[in-house]
């Protein structure tokens, strides 16, 4: 029998392979050589310009099929030589390691993957374990979960259900899962005017007054207050941009872009006609072109509470000591995508530092995470 | 008797000078032999990079001592392959002359250094004619017409009134003088928050909600409505940046500039402290730190109307046929540093082609110009 797979130092090989959005770096090429060893059957389900990797061990489209999601791109770290450790050198200090995946996710894939290597070599289960994991949920995730889905369907290949291994928990290990999520959707404006000379205001037409105005009345706005089953809704605006840099001169063109995450009081098509709306007025006022371009990354969805996420629960509860609870805050997730496919929760680390400056994780909620993944599928399939 | 100094062929000359700031180009060096053989003591006053000549027919300190600024700088010409004729060939074509600084300003520089070596040789004055011309006004200007001016106050230089030769007439030549300038001066805005996970804006400070509010309550704002010798303040947002291409990314930093060109209703402090508490206000609503870096490129001033400015217009009016109204309108210039030396006006070109592509002058308004230049002279000091 081989020794466990170590997930700690399986998430600092992971961190070392450089794979923003799209890049790979070389990290589903790691765990697939980790995969085959341990007997799965291994897919490049690759899309465009997108890597992914589906795994199978065991019969294929057999009744008791447990699948985990993630991915094992990231985000790009912004200015490296602001972060204590270089972001893709996976440091381990103070009991973490650090760099840009530590907490999202590539701790995680790398606890589901150990844990699944495991569990199929230690006690070989009746039935498949699945992973399906991607190179791009970082990005437009186009081609990523959606790719590996819909290549599934076609080759007749299954979950029963699925584990996202998203981080999950606010603060604390174990106190959180996901069994649902808000919607997610993007909106790019852009303000088109008149070039001119800064002197001569009047001989040119201004985009960026009418900008400002638009996004100060988005930003303010209260969408709703959240209900019983999710948080209130959030607008955040995430870049500016006119890259004009005379100081006399008064631009043409400006453009920004904006996300929306939103709970069940709203729908794509409900916030869309709002923007639209919204940029509609500001154009009357100032005569300023305001166009948009939206994109719905997911509409909001719930996965009702019932045995399968109290063995979820249970799970968590055994390994960290804390019973978690269901939320469906945060952020989107590709669970928006496998929801149409099977049950799927997520349960996953403390996300505090994602997408952060100096991201990290504790070395310690690694093993925790490995175990409760492990004790989900002993629990799975001795049921 | 020598010739007449012909202007449109000294035009030419000068445009052959391919002297884009801080080039030189020759140019001074063409107008020092010029000026030197008809007696002007001549003097380079370069300082640091920047090159300037200035040239006094008379005695030293005389107290007629009539001044002509302007500059022999240019604007790059941007793609040589847009231009009918190569920028820097002096092409004559059509009754006009073609090439960068064609309009800015160097005929207006060949028209005073014609009318004045014509002048001084025809009817030598009972006082002094100075001539401070600069390589660097399209630049930063801090080695320029100021250095000039420095160097004059040091060795007991003296312009008892000045006229600066830039274009000054919108769209008919002799239809405006310039008696004054608006103000400038610009504020970059530095907005800082945290960066943080879009999904999650609570964990995040982003800067963007904050900068644009204040940019909106900025442009909105009305500064004045002007006055009975200057059009309203105006304040032109030229660029807005954050450089943020991730969607679910909130960004740690966006950048803004804005452009001021203010009335004598203001000054550059009163501005900046009206900026500055804005920008406080805002910091203390959004809890987002706001920097601002302010630059006062020139406070605002004007000439009296009164005998000089009447020389002026009378002077243009007898050779161009059209009395010239006194404005403060457009840009700013170098008189806003000869405006501490003694009582400046503005007069030259149409200067609708100037800083574009295929820029030109009429040879015709040279000739003109060059009279309306000796003609001041001559009532200058005959007074």
């Amino acid at each position: 029998m081989p020794e466990p797979l170590d997930a700690i130092d399986l998430t600092a090989r992971l961190i070392r392979c450089p794979s923003v959005t799209p890049q790979d770096g070389g990290a589903l090429g790691l765990l697939e050589a980790e995969l085959t060893a341990a007997g799965f059957a291994c897919t490049r389900v690759d899309r465009n310009e997108t890597v992914n990797l589906f795994a199978r061990w065991g019969a294929k489209g057999a009744n008791r099929s447990f699948g985990f999601n993630g991915h094992t791109d990231v985000v790009p770290p912004g200015d490296a030589a602001d972060w204590r450790f270089d972001p893709f050198s996976g440091a381990l200090a103070d009991g973490k390691l650090w760099g840009r995946g530590a907490c999202d996710m590539k701790s995680g894939v790398a606890a589901f993957v150990a844990a699944a290597v495991d569990f199929v070599r230690e006690t070989p289960p009746d039935g498949a374990v699945v992973l399906a994991i991607t190179g791009d949920e970082e990005g437009d995730a186009t081609d990523g979960t959606v790719a590996l889905l819909d290549w599934m369907q076609a080759e007749g290949e299954r979950m029963t259900h699925c584990l996202v291994g998203e981080p999950t928990c606010p603060s604390v290990m174990g106190e959180m899962i996901k069994n649902g999520r808000r919607g997610s959707m993007t909106a790019k404006i852009e303000a088109r005017g008149v070039q001119g000379h800064a002197a001569y205001p009047h001989r040119a037409k201004n985009p960026l007054p009418a900008l400002v105005r638009l996004l100060d009345r988005l930003a303010s706005h209260e969408l709703d207050q959240g209900n019983a089953l999710f948080d209130p809704s959030t607008l955040a605006l995430t870049t500016i941009d006119t890259g004009n840099p005379a100081t006399n001169v008064i631009p043409a063109l400006a453009r920004a872009t904006l996300n929306i995450r939103f709970n069940d009081l709203h729908s794509g098509a409900s916030l869309s006609q709002w923007l639209h709306d919204q940029a509609a007025q500001v154009q009357a006022e100032t005569g300023i072109e305001l166009g948009l371009t939206i994109k719905i990354s997911g509409e909001s969805f719930v996965t009702e509470p019932g045995d399968f996420t109290d063995m979820v629960a249970n799970a968590v509860e055994a390994e960290c000591g804390i019973r978690p609870v269901l939320s469906t805050s945060g952020g989107t997730s590709d669970a928006r995508f496998v929801k149409n496919h099977c049950p799927v929760v997520e349960f996953g680390l403390v996300g505090q530092s994602m997408h952060k400056v100096d991201e990290h994780v504790e070395t310690a909620h690694i093993g925790q995470l490995k175990a409760v993944y492990r004790r989900i599928l002993d629990q799975y399939f001795a049921g």
